[in-house]
């Protein structure tokens, strides 16, 4: 396994054969991806220090590395962070405090776009946990097939109520098709953010690995264990267990987006973003 | 804490402030309201000797008792009973036997905006199970947030077709949000009742109590578990997660009345329920 | 207990009442019928040796079986094997490779059929799983309402996709309603064949047992624990959790039968299935 920043042309011209002329229209910035080339099973790490928030271009270069893996037909994708104890802090508050309306709209869009590539792609997916995993952060674990969550002191969960915000419906339903309506529901309605014991107990997560190796190494296994499986079967399946789900965007993208942007700049809420990010500048 | 028999007025008028003139259109006879005046937790007993059971009367106490504390922004419900080993007997029976058709259509009316009010309220709520609590009563139990259940000899689920009776769909639905569709469809194409550590195993309760002062107390730190999230935030997670249960009621009131005016006329079920009645006579 | 191969018009006569003129159509040529008259419990064996594979007439004879019994009013039935490590093998791989396409869009017309039939039974059901039961044997154990699995080598699951095949979304949903959206999915994507320990951990069989006849008390005493219970309240609370299941096939039979004719059919799924078909006739 070669480390690949900025060289993702390269690799994927090796995966897809020599007679391959396409070219990446651009290179992620943010996204590092590593292809493995004896199992095919690429890995693709979040690296947007200090705690890999989600802003407009990270959310943008995940979308399009997902969607260049897809075409790539790699065995399967592993999402993993580069940071020693964070996977991702979730949405760049700074971007939902104070925020350019159309800017803010535009970082919503992208989001729709990625969970929509991501939760209906057409390979396996799996996330390796690293580290805390909030928000938006656990919204990218939990669209992957299958997470491995490393012990220590990082905690998953939807805790949006916490500042007020709402989860929007797409992400309730994900949430809902893991873990169950009940778990789901008061999940939701306090913000749970859980440990890894609490999270694998309520299948959260499949598996608890005692360091990032060990995830990866997790993750690795539920992939490969798609070897004899044809691409196409995986895909349909796929499809018919979140079609609902994700059609439900596909036809409320407005509406979604108009009901996120409200309820982000209620003032309540903005105070509250406001004080948060206070708290953060003192640390 | 104080207790408010007939003094309901008084306390909502303290929590509310004096500058709220608003008066109570009636005082419930059935219910008792306690408000805490430090943690804004409202704790409504039902009252209705021998065993609680659901009348006219009593549903619409509850009704409108749920309605008031919604408006008075307490910070969330408490629903128990001042029985000692009965939560809620459910649908008051005689009323289901020989019944004056239109008394019969106005208690499932009843039943209904109950159930409407109860389901959806923009409050956190939590059941102190402190007792039976079959049909009917695991009803409002399980139209609740969060359940705890007193160990002992009481016993909870829809028992409804043991007497031939039909669980109404958004009833059937509020269970299978709980427990799950396969244990929602087993408990009620066999009527079960649970023992408090069966209802624990199968996720119908979330704790166990070992007295009623217990159970308040567990029901209580849910509900301050809630102190930091704003009411906007719980109330649009609950519509989200509870909206397609709620709105098929909305929608079909009046077939699911006729159906079940119809199930309970049926010669058998009659017949069933007068040799209840006698049985519960001779007791 | 009288084995009933054969006799099955005697026996339903006798449980009828000597009223009764009705004669059967047809004698089912692969499956065996028993009838406890104690207790009024049905106990339905296949047997189509040597692994009860689903071909045409087997399908048939079952689908008219459960009619028939449906009719007889009996207590409930109990599904089960004659072979000694089989329950069933599914499909008969033989009927889908090189085709005749009439007659493969006749078995699957009859399978339809079948599930629709079996998983909206009035009467209890219970599957006696006493051996390997992969894709269609699965779907037969999963459309009864309850399953117990005999402790051994057999293995229980939906395992298409391993041979390319897409399970319909009709079964998948059977699968979902008994284990859950996430459990359902992750089992489909990868094909698991699950034993008894982990059908049981996951919920999908009720209970294990030692050996068959241990398997066949423990489905009697499910049905039995429905002697009090009137059939009319069973049916109505099984079709309002089965209906939205059950309607999508029936709006949408052509469609699911072009669908799984089109998958079965794609060069790399036959050329799987011959395969398969040589390996086993190497065994």
């Amino acid at each position: 396994m070669t480390a690949l920043r900025g060289q993702v042309v390269k690799m994927y011209s090796r995966l897809l054969g020599s007679s391959t002329k396409r070219q990446y229209a651009t290179i992620p910035k943010f996204v590092d991806i590593l292809v493995n080339e004896n199992t095919g099973v690429a890995t693709l790490s979040i690296n947007r220090p200090p705690v890999n928030s989600l802003n407009l271009d990270l959310i943008r270069d995940l979308n399009n590395s997902f969607k260049e893996l897809e075409k790539s037909q790699c065995q399967g994708v592993i999402l993993t962070s580069t940071l020693p104890s964070v996977f991702s802090a979730g949405l760049d508050i700074t971007e939902l405090y104070n925020p350019d309306i159309k800017r803010f709209e535009a970082l919503w869009d992208s989001l729709q776009d990625l969970w929509i590539t991501l939760y209906g792609l057409s390979l396996p997916t799996a996330a390796a946990i690293n580290g805390a995993s909030p928000a938006g952060g656990c919204l990218l674990a939990i669209s992957c097939d299958y997470r491995v969550f490393v012990e220590g002191k990082g905690r998953l969960g939807l805790n949006e109520t916490s500042l007020g915000l709402i989860v929007p419906k797409w992400l309730h339903d994900t949430m809902t098709n893991i873990i169950g309506h009940r778990h789901s529901e008061i999940s939701l309605l306090r913000g749970s953010l859980y440990s890894p014991a609490e999270a694998l107990k309520i299948g959260l997560v499949d598996e608890l690995a005692s360091n990032k190796e060990d995830a990866i190494g997790k993750c690795e296994n539920y992939i490969e264990s798609f070897a004899k499986i044809p691409l196409s079967a995986i895909l349909a399946t796929k499809q018919q267990s979140r079609k609902a789900t994700i059609s439900w965007l596909e036809e409320n993208r407005n509406s979604d987006l108009k009901r996120f942007v409200e309820s982000a700049l209620q003032p309540h809420v903005q105070k509250g973003l406001g004080a948060y990010i206070q708290s953060l500048k003192k640390k």
